[in-house]
């Protein structure tokens, strides 16, 4: 019964809640979903290698791919640009391979526009307190900048009723598990499955 | 955060597809649901307590509760009454408890009345094949008693469109891992949960 489409899996929430340590986490765990892999124009660094760990691309390729309406969203970080490929998410969706994207909120809205059946998860931070003493125990950033980043999480936060699902992220392999749940559940919702259900009983 | 109300699951499926045995085994695994305790009419076997097992009533008890539609639904099996307690329900959601109820499927249309925002969950067979040899399995039924409960089977499996997940039960074991992880994605829902989250970090 696998004639299946993929399922786009986004995860954000508001910056210093931990989204990249959960996703990796995620992945060391759980070989069946496809992460999607960015295109950039920073350099490889070393054992990177281009179409696994990212699609490599020079500064005027990636203007080119922005031209074509290529990505379904790209940002801008300290120089280079990063960047998520429509034609690389819709193959692998159609391959029946479900894509898992982790994102900034503001992308996250962007790729809502292209892909409004994606399944949005946001991640949430236990408390304001906790999310603060993670931003500040990132590095060495000023009061001022603290408080800036602070409230920019907050706006964040009123960002989540654009998502399907928010997890918690009390402890990661909490996070972690709700996840894992949520790709699980999102097969066995009735309106993805019915059809083709009813069709392998039909034909037997 | 517990404020939140208990979710309300109901588990049904064609007769012969294993209802019985994934529910038994969900719960030797999981202590966070509570299963709706039936009222029935029938003697108490040896061992089983009132307000535990189920609860005993009289038949001229049982007939005041449907009188008094203090009944979600209630059905007849062997001259013994069954039944699913209304007031039990509610009380148990409100307390923060989900309520697992297992059901044949003209009983989960019927709680669905009462309860349209319970999560309804369709056990779906393998295959018809499969479902067939189960019925065969069951027992000394005639030729005739075996084609007429697969008719049915199949009528049952066209009422799926009125659940909101399909859990194929290739295996109990997987079948529980998938109720399970519906369990936890339904109380990641974000309609549920954005407005007690919200309260929370808005307090601190």
């Amino acid at each position: 019964m696998k004639d299946e489409q993929g399922i786009l899996f986004i995860l954000s929430g508001p910056s210093g809640v931990g989204k990249g340590t959960v996703r990796k986490q995620l992945f060391e765990e759980d070989s069946e979903l496809q992460y999607s892999i960015s295109v950039t124009t920073r350099q490889p660094r070393e054992g990177e290698q281009n179409g696994i760990d990212y699609f490599f691309k020079s500064r005027e390729q990636f203007e080119e791919m922005i031209e074509q309406d290529e990505l379904i969203e790209y940002a801008e970080y300290v120089g280079n640009y990063y960047g998520t490929p429509k034609q690389y998410v819709k193959d692998t969706l159609e391959s029946g391979k479900d894509v898992f994207l982790e994102i900034e909120v503001q992308g996250a809205m962007k790729v809502r526009e292209s892909f409004p059946q994606g399944v949005y998860i946001f991640l949430f931070p236990p408390s304001l307190e906790e999310l603060k003493n993670r931003i500040i125990g990132r590095g060495t950033e000023s009061e001022d900048l603290i408080r800036n980043r602070l409230m920019e999480a907050k706006k964040e936060i009123d960002m989540m009723d654009a998502y399907d699902y928010v997890v918690v992220n009390d402890e990661i392999e909490r996070a972690v598990r709700r996840i894992q749940s949520i790709v699980v559940s999102e097969h066995c919702k009735r309106e993805r499955v019915s059809k083709q259900y009813k069709k392998a009983l039909g034909s037997e």
